[in-house]
């Protein structure tokens, strides 16, 4: 199986620092690095790491398995850690490109992407909300056979959430809210369960988007108007989805164990539990795509950048999530 | 000291067959029940639950400690578990009415409201979101040398969570929050805290309303318009509180650790890591109020109503908080 690639994400947050960790470390799943050779190694050091040997590769086809190889993808600044430069926005973006096509290309099996500073790049002229949304726009001319993405997932041991909405201000969440949004994310949801977790007759359970789901629509009638006949369309499709239920009911064990995956319907909603029933474990995953793409559930952490103290739980459950779904889709 | 007042809640749910299990059980605060002796003994017979002697008295005054007192509301229906009658929807507001009635003058220390069945109430009539709403307005013209509520505040072991909003629709939520519905919650929370909960310098975070609290304004503007503003003021009037943080990050044990109550702007942002991080044992504790009210944390639960199956957790859980505190509010 081909190596995972990993895109180093912004070299002034923890990123770096936590894949120079888990690559000393060793007994992770095959990667090679897309970023800044020499930044890592700053990282390494400045936490006082002992990193392996680097491998310099210069395509992603020369990455081997068994080695720390680096696709270089040199920064334009050097780093100060917690303050994040534009100057290097273009980098850290083209290490995302760059993980996508040898994912595309068949060098990579699988993306983990390591988390960006989304101020610096919307500064620069990024104009995606986040990575999901970019990876969807790059692999969006790629012919996938299956219910399309980009659907964010958080996925950790006690939990499986969905995004209907992602990156979407509270205020404008009602209204980008539709019953074709609910039936697409509800698709991927159930096929990607299938296929990439091996569910085979996956449950899904809808969260209302409003206070007791709206009450019989005295407290807002989205449940009735979109939610619930998205779910009546999804369980016409052969999708077993529940109707909209109060979302603060749903997140406890007892609820849990009734779905494999539930749907938010906005931000929030979903990473809130996630978050809460997991704060170092999570991952964040990207359904409907013809490629694998996972990461952390955190950010750049830039507070304690720099320090060596930044957890690695995070990555390494997305390096390790990555490799399963690739070889559960080689084995398929 | 004197009882509490319990009101019935809905006949229909499980509110009445808690309560006799409760009684039954003894070694609970002292508390009268305002409703229907008939309904709580046919409650108590369908979950084979064997109820002490009902003592009925005529006004609130006449209630003892040690017995199982009624205050009789009579209700005009035979109740059926599971399916709330609207020709009941009176007596259960009655119940809840006398209930503070009973606080006011002083023949009770504090109200538990049992969960009664919103839809059933508005259709009724009712035009208030819940309990919350509807006790700020029984009180309204009583005196308070305090910051005045309601203030919604959800408390278990793990977590104090006040909301901004309470029973708002979704989509109405960015334009209900004000800087000074802010100030004034956290005002309140601030003043409960020292009085009613016994945390000398009180803590309080904000959470943000948007993804990320907004990204630095890339995801929405509440955070730096309205969130922010209200948390410069709190400190200038000398309460410890901080400015918005992302949400989905204030919920795990160490952000909890940083605070003694957090303030949601909306339902379920208060709502869904309360209830997973403890579904059973919540209360629900009406703040800023000439009276004290608590409540448990669940709704009427109809699908299971009239079995007997029903934990008692919360409601006995917000017996013992409103004991607790009208307890400290005569040691003051």
């Amino acid at each position: 199986m081909r190596p995972l690639a990993v895109s180093m994400g912004d070299p002034a947050g923890v990123g770096l620092e936590i894949i120079a960790r888990i690559a000393a470390r060793g007994s992770h799943p095959d990667f090679f690095l897309i970023g800044d050779a020499d930044a890592l190694m700053r990282a390494a050091a400045r936490a006082k790491i002992a990193l392996p040997a680097i491998v310099r590769i210069a395509r992603a086809e020369d990455a081997a398995n068994g080695a720390l190889c680096v696709l270089d993808e040199k920064l334009a600044a050097l780093e100060t850690p917690g303050a994040p430069n534009g100057a290097n926005a273009s980098a850290v973006e083209r290490a995302i490109v760059r993980g996508v096509e040898a994912c595309l290309s068949g060098a990579a099996s699988g993306l983990v992407t390591l988390p960006i500073a989304k101020a610096t790049l919307y500064a620069a002229g990024f104009r995606f909300p986040g990575h999901t949304e970019f990876i969807g726009e790059l692999t969006k001319h790629i012919a996938w056979p299956h219910a399309r993405g980009p659907v964010m997932l958080l996925a950790n041991a006690a939990l499986k959430v969905a995004l209907a909405t992602i990156h979407t201000p509270l205020a404008e969440v009602s209204r980008r809210l539709t019953a074709q949004s609910i039936v697409d994310t509800g698709l991927v949801v159930a096929e990607a369960l299938t296929r990439d977790f091996g569910v085979e007759k996956p449950r899904i359970a809808l969260c209302g988007l409003n206070p007791h789901a709206g009450e019989n629509g005295a407290l807002g009638r989205e449940e009735i108007e979109i939610i619930n006949p998205a779910a009546a369309q999804l369980r016409a499709l052969g999708v077993n989805a529940t109707d909209a239920a109060p979302a603060d009911t749903m997140f406890h064990a007892e609820a849990r164990a009734g779905y494999d995956a539930a749907i938010a319907m906005y931000h929030d909603q979903a990473l809130i539990p996630s978050k809460t029933l997991d704060f170092w474990g999570g991952v964040n995953v990207t359904l409907g795509l013809p490629i694998i793409r996972t990461s952390p559930d955190h950010g750049t952490a830039l507070e304690i950048a720099g320090r060596g103290i930044a957890r690695d739980d995070s990555v390494r459950a997305a390096l390790d999530m990555a490799h399963d779904m690739a070889k559960r889709r080689l084995s398929a």
